[in-house]
């Protein structure tokens, strides 16, 4: 049987948990359309996280990537388009690093598309009643960093692969006054029928993935 | 036994659901703390709301009162402090009348206070992990129609009465990008903390029902 | 001749400047439809504000009040529609005071609403070209405190008075990234037609002055 | 005496103005740094926009090239960091294509950082009291697009070029309320600091430059 590897992040930013690896952890070991959910934690560590991701893309050999991480002050899944080669951490991260315009990949390309079929995963989760968008920028923390790392890595090697971010947990949000957020099993139930739709969708090249 | 009044609202401004009514009909029949939940759907309609309202105060006699309606761009529970005599809508109600700038009640005061324990369910939702937060402003829509229209019949009568708006459901946040949502789930078991709050709280004249 | 009174805050907040006071400042002296403005600093200290105020009304005796304060966030020219009989603020005024659902004026009527023609000023602004709207809640700090004081001591004295909020400064904008800000010399000019259009309104009840 | 260009657009999107073309017309012919300023307007239109473009550039031979566009919605001067290669119109433009998911270039890279000072422009703005921000997406729209083919054209040529989107203008906002905006003066003003900035900046490959 094939695997999907699901990656989400430790907690941050001084948060008590983290939706990413709730959500992950809550489908590792589900089978989705024929293909068994294998989850991953990343540390929020700029560079600890791209060789931890090395390490299970080895050990897994997935056939379709997702990571995923949260972003605290969106209100949907939001499937990210491109990836940028810059570290730029207005907050330090896990282990105190703070890179200011620092390439990701030195002499790496400037960016990469997702290889996910983000439009058709949108289009599915907004008919199915789940709020989801395609977003432009993944931003310039440890998020955009395993993004244009797992691309940078699975480049030309035919495995589609991308990033997803999604708002806090409501009990995040119970702190957090003004912030939007959905709860654990809305984003299992969405990511499900997301990941079933890339791993079943027969254009896996549409959406921005014709642009690579 | 005793009787809460909870009321919803039909669908307006286009949308195929209203969440308050979703709310109120999921919590109907309920029984928190020792008082039966008694759930009414009102109109969308200046004045026929009020006289529906009316109507369902005689023959429930209730011994708490919660109107619920739907914040379309709000991400959390609304506990609303104040209901002013305004109705002044930006948008016709669903028999086509556009008030604006006329009084609800003719005569009537400026406005009228929350009677119910507001702070201590805001407290109460958060510490259970529910987004939640006091709110200065019901509009000058329907919902503030209705509330204010409540808190007037109900003036001295010893009856705790309010206003609560909750977020879209994510089905209708899936229709209107960069709106946040909570699903149905959240809100029922939400709104019955906050009541069994209402009804257990000893100092239910804390928040701003001092002010009265 | 006449007079008007507008009144800003000094800074509060951690800020340097408040542009309520700048506003007030740089109008105070001209002459505005056979009108003088008189320009008034209040301190942001709770009833501190208030008392400095009422010694104005009796020097100034003015035709027309307004006041003034900074809304850090908002975009445009707020006129206030209501001020409620609540003290609750969230930080300490600027003499450490922090009142929690505190009545301004003890037994006084939950809400009044301003008396100045807010839907004209609001309507020539517009086709002026400067963005402005009603606001339905003036917060529940120092700046309600203010506009409630202020409405209550004219009450049935057939003087004009209300609120109204303005954005940040673009330097102090420039210390909030996401906040929007207008320039001076646009909240002058701005204001300066405003104050003209409530003298010379002739409907001066217009807008929400009718329902008091 | 060496030039700079600075493009900005015609209206679209039902605008009677642009703020980008009144911008960039109004420092038309003025001197920064010793280095004229000339000033180009570009239809909103795909393809056409960067043939225009292109004219200008065999034309006008610049130093450094500034391209400029409306954000409706934004609030401060936006330094853009990232040109991605997508035309992915949500509406028409003003010939009314609507690509989705098209490259700007084909078999170009997925995308082009900045080559101004980014950072550098973006501090000396904050210090001299305008608010500005790096922006990590231009969108994907004809903004997006203009400036991924200026950077694509003058890529390795050692001309810093880049993108700059700009808030409405108040008579913009009147037309939108809750929109944020500043009036050209505090346009120009800054433009023309960011500018003197760019020319001057030692290390002009500073910021994103280094990523190249």
């Amino acid at each position: 049987m094939k695997n999907i590897l699901i990656t989400g992040f430790e907690p941050f930013g001084g948060e008590a948990v983290n939706p990413s690896w709730e959500l992950a952890h809550a489908l590792g070991g589900e089978v989705i359309a024929d293909t068994r959910v294998v989850a991953l934690q990343l540390p929020c560590v700029f560079g600890v996280a791209l060789s931890t991701l090395d390490e299970a893309l080895v050990r897994v050999r997935p056939a379709l990537v997702l990571a995923v991480g949260q972003a605290g002050g969106r209100c949907d899944l939001s499937l990210e388009r491109v990836a940028i080669n810059v570290d730029d951490a207005r907050i330090p991260d896990n282990a105190g690093a703070q890179p200011v315009d620092e390439p990701v990949v030195p002499d790496g390309p400037a960016a990469y598309f997702s290889t996910l079929p983000i439009k058709a995963m949108v289009a599915a989760l907004r008919t199915a009643g789940y709020p989801a968008s395609v977003s432009q920028t993944a931003g310039t923390f440890v998020c955009n960093h395993v993004f244009y790392g797992l691309q940078h890595r699975l480049a030309g090697q035919g495995v589609p692969s991308g990033f997803m971010h999604i708002p806090y947990l409501p009990q995040q949000a119970a702190q957090h006054p003004g912030a939007a957020s959905l709860p654990l099993e809305t984003l299992v139930a969405a990511t499900r029928l997301a990941l079933h739709t890339a791993l079943t969708q027969n254009e896996i090249r549409m959406g921005a993935g014709q642009l690579d």
